[in-house]
């Protein structure tokens, strides 16, 4: 049997999950972008097969990121009026095109917040971010997961299967926010086992990084942030000490903690110069300053004092190439992601939930999960 | 512009190397496997695209593999008769399949003997050879390339640009036997700088490893085969040493020239136990036996004495993820892989090609081109 | 002050712990190995500083390894009769020679059973196993740790102090098993977040690389042993599951827990044919064997299987190099290594002690300790 | 024979090239920096052996450094007035203290610029640079080379065996010039088989990259600088294209060389903010930035641009780690450093080698040899 064959079964084959007259639907509710600091909820055309390596999906849960927000204020020029926002999310398969091998309708899916075409030279390489026709896209250059539906490219390289038995709604971690911390600030920093840590910036994005660098073991995690509420975030998920810098000594406990050496990786999980600058003071002799953070603009990288350092300094953009790894690790019960997520909220309280999760501050909110 | 407008566009447009008679073309010649022993050229249905990730690519250039002797000899289960033999080759893309992004009709490529899917969890890894959807299949479980047509499966993992003015012929040897004397030999080895290296058999994946070692400049490389004249070959492609293992005393060489330690890089080029035994007594503490061989039996691994060695033990079916890196080299004359081409027949005299690579000892031939 | 001047001061200080009577001693008692079968506790000369670089120590605690019982078989010729045997032990220096720079009379320190100068060409590669100047000679080429005083040439890289307030007891376990199971089945194994393991002999090593294979976060780790005794301290110390390969189905369950694929990392903790290649069977495409097993003979190597599954075979004798990793981790409650010791002994029950561990299946012994 | 009988022969033995009349002698010419602006060629006592594992060095050939230029503008201020300068050359050992196990009177021997005791937390690492009783002292906390003789401590690490027939001239650029190219370039750049790689700065360390780079065969070095002199000499040393950016142009003209990706390995060899912000524009997504250059102030990091580039910054003091591998590829006729040698001059003309170095651009000097 060709796959041609194969394939033009699987389009035919009705959805288990989407019965008659959900197939007959033709609009569906979406948070639409309409310029700075504007986004509505409206009915939008649902979806459809575009390229022969799209999937259509029904959403079941998604959640707003902290570039949304970025997003709203007009700050990403990429995304224009009318985008429906949202790259984070899980749902369930409604149709696939003819090229997709590995989906089928019916099936529960994971949606990464990168998607891949898998072949191109950076594909190729690993960095899926860069990929030369996708990359992020999802409520970018195409419309996104905030919505009841969303057409996904390049399927076989962008959506993963949920595991028998997991919690859906503690996966929405894995779309975005857990690949972030882990490729970005651990993998990049290269935390080994017995070795010092320090994160600076205790939000959700940090706190990925904290829950993530605990899978290498090192000897301490150093979490540094000017909320004293997330420092208790902090020290739940494993932080072995937590600083307030508001304090104006971070750099003398950090010094006091690692016998004067510094840490070996240091993390920056703000985007500010001055988060970044604290790094430079903090890197061991020998060690990686990962950053995770969104800047924009930029900060005073001190060489006078590093050149001799021995020293490397990273950025990335999540490539979601570890989401496999980290699928296998929540299957294994090696990590849960679920206390990431504070408040949840159904689609049509969609203001409410932005409004929860940019007042951060005051709503002690980590991650919000959109029902839709 | 959608994807799928473009790609619909690909399909429609004439193609500029295939003018109409050409188009209207239904049959064509193939180097056809009829059992043990027995190959025929015949005429055969040219392939169509079957799937959306197919291109059909007409050959312009092919060879033999030793693989393809051991088909001859019924040792491949996988090869039933039928089967249009070759994995290798350089043609011109007559056709895509809708989801085919980035090569068009007219476009010159290189195939790849690895079909690879690109997205399953060995593609993710790098592991191409064990594509869950493809691999090694060309010519094996699917028709392959000596013939004039040739349907390639995910061609856009499976195919590359020829690059601007070069010399297709010598391309033909980065379908197979560059890619895999380098991931096999050189990569698996970890060939260093200043580094030393052991290459036992000096036939044409041996020598490939010879030409590919050379890009980490190693301080030695040591060739080791029984025949004299393909050692002399080892000496033209940069051999610093060559041993005749029929004198007996290859060993004693070997520890002679790299003071009693023996080399950091075994490469076991042959196949049957009494070359990687060798290996064994050739490797250095703390290097590495890289197997190319395709061995049909076992091995004695003397672990009484090698358990306390520090070495590692590495085998690989070649993965071809090399490739585009072996197109930049051979673009920047960093590499010429031409002299590894003895012979060129015309492809109506394909038994006498195989014919002359059969009874290389006699007729000298490293690799024969096929021109289609 | 010049650095030589200082190390005077060193030799001239009278030591903390070693009040006049001590320092006054010229005999020992001590463990000797008196040719095969045989071995007694008898009184010796105390050793002495010889070489610049050494430091006597005066042990508190030892234990007995598996080798020791080789030698007592007679297995091992370069053991003399007269040695006095064990490699293992924490104890408190007594003395220095003038080169030692990082330790002084008094200080508690950790010995490393291997000896490494730390300058040849070997060491600088992280091999302290084969230091031209050192090595596994401790109880093998010159006297051992089974005695009140021990000789340590190489202070400065072969001793490490014990970190304030830990548990000198359970560091006894960092002299060898530890750096056994963590270098050469969990580092050579490449152990990963989210990978499968599997470790064959569940003994004293094989446990050890169970414990430290955790500091990587595998999805699961599987023991196979004979003994459900030992299995039953597998799981307690953190397998995910146990496989008695006396039901003869160790394959089948493997392969049923890995989806069919095999374990990524096989572990060889037993060193007898068989279980060697038991681990060829269960190792996964693109896997690793890592052996710890001490071979007395040759095994065979299915490469008419394995040579195109992209694995590796390693090999290593411990050299030590992760001593300073470990202390942090003990230190940082990351690991306790006290549950593998099983008994307790004084030196003058030294034979009770050599024969419970010699029967550990019946007498359940783990890691017996010497109190000295 | 124990080996403190062995070092006592060693110190007892007469050297072979020290005859009596140079034994007796006590005092030595040397290069003396007198303060800010002020260098003298003095007499001085000749060093001794001070601490167990130090060497005395008779010098033949030393050379000036960048470095010392710095030192004589008063900008280094671990410098102090009285300090004998230099960190490189070749020389002749004339006396071992008793710990010194791989050198004798007679040997001649290759100085590093980094001394390196071997066996603390940082030299474990290979980070000699770092030694926390070494690291850069020759001719900064130390007297150093350029005298007739030199003290050497931790000889064991810091001196390497001239090969047998070597042009010790030539090997005077592995003291320094050599390992700093290539580990804080070259290594740390991660230069690959068929990568693209620019060099900023044609200097003498710039051109060390570039020679050291070509081990590992990229497709493209780039060489970049303002005198046209200095990259006359980068393409007669392997460069593939050289941009003087005096002409504005130099990004244009990298990304026309690079299909408009930048290139994937970057190295500074300059030092000032302009040098390494030109850097950030040249590197490729995916690529690194590997600082050589020695800053005295800040540079910009345009972070707002990078953070999703996934790209890594190095620094690196020079650790010589890599000698004995650049040895070995010298005496393998892979690389010859000679031509970096463009001036000579015995010692008592040490104000002429200084002028020449320091009005480099219109002398044309690259390294100056004084020959002792």
């Amino acid at each position: 049997m060709s796959i041609s064959a194969s394939v033009a079964e699987k389009v035919a084959e009705p959805s288990p999950r989407t019965p008659g007259a959900a197939a007959a639907r033709t609009t569906m509710r979406a948070v639409i972008y309409d310029g700075p600091g504007k986004k509505r909820l409206e009915q939008r055309p649902k979806p459809e097969v575009q390229s022969p390596g799209d999937a259509i999906v029904r959403m079941v849960k998604t959640t707003i990121c902290g570039t949304d927000l970025h997003i709203l204020k007009g700050d990403v020029p990429t995304v224009s009026p009318g985008r429906v926002l949202g790259h984070e999310g899980v749902g369930v398969v409604e149709a696939v095109g003819p090229a997709v091998l590995n989906f089928k309708p019916g099936d529960h899916v994971l949606i990464s917040c990168i998607s891949a075409d898998g072949t191109c030279e950076y594909c190729r390489r690993g960095m899926y971010s860069h990929c030369l026709n996708g990359g992020w896209i999802l409520g970018n250059t195409i419309d996104g997961c905030q919505a009841e539906y969303v057409r996904t490219p390049h399927a076989d390289s962008s959506l993963y299967h949920v595991p028998e038995g997991a919690d859906e709604e503690a996966l929405v971690m894995l779309s975005d926010i857990l690949p972030t911390g882990f490729e970005c600030g651990v993998l990049n920093g290269k935390v080994q086992p017995g070795g010092t840590v320090a994160i600076v910036g205790s939000g959700p994005i940090g706190l990925a990084a904290l829950l993530t660098a605990q899978f290498y073991s090192p000897a301490q995690i150093i979490m540094i942030d000017l909320d004293d509420g997330r420092l208790e975030y902090a020290r739940k998920f494993g932080a072995s000490a937590v600083i307030n810098s508001g304090g104006g000594n971070a750099i003398e406990r950090v010094m006091s903690l690692t016998e004067d050496r510094g840490v070996d990786t240091v993390i920056e999980a703000v985007g500010v110069p001055a988060t970044f600058e604290l790094c430079e003071q903090l890197v061991a002799a020998g060690g990686i300053i990962a950053n995770i953070g969104v800047h924009g603009t930029k900060a005073d990288l001190h060489l006078e004092k590093l050149w001799s350092a021995n020293i490397a300094i990273t950025t990335r953009l999540v490539d979601t190439v570890c989401t496999p790894m980290l699928l296998k690790l929540v299957e294994a019960h090696k990590i849960n992601p679920k206390p990431l997520i504070t408040h949840r909220f159904p689609l049509e309280r969609v203001n409410d939930a932005y409004d929860t999760f940019a007042r951060a501050a005051e709503t002690g909110a980590l991650k919000v999960i959109i029902e839709v």
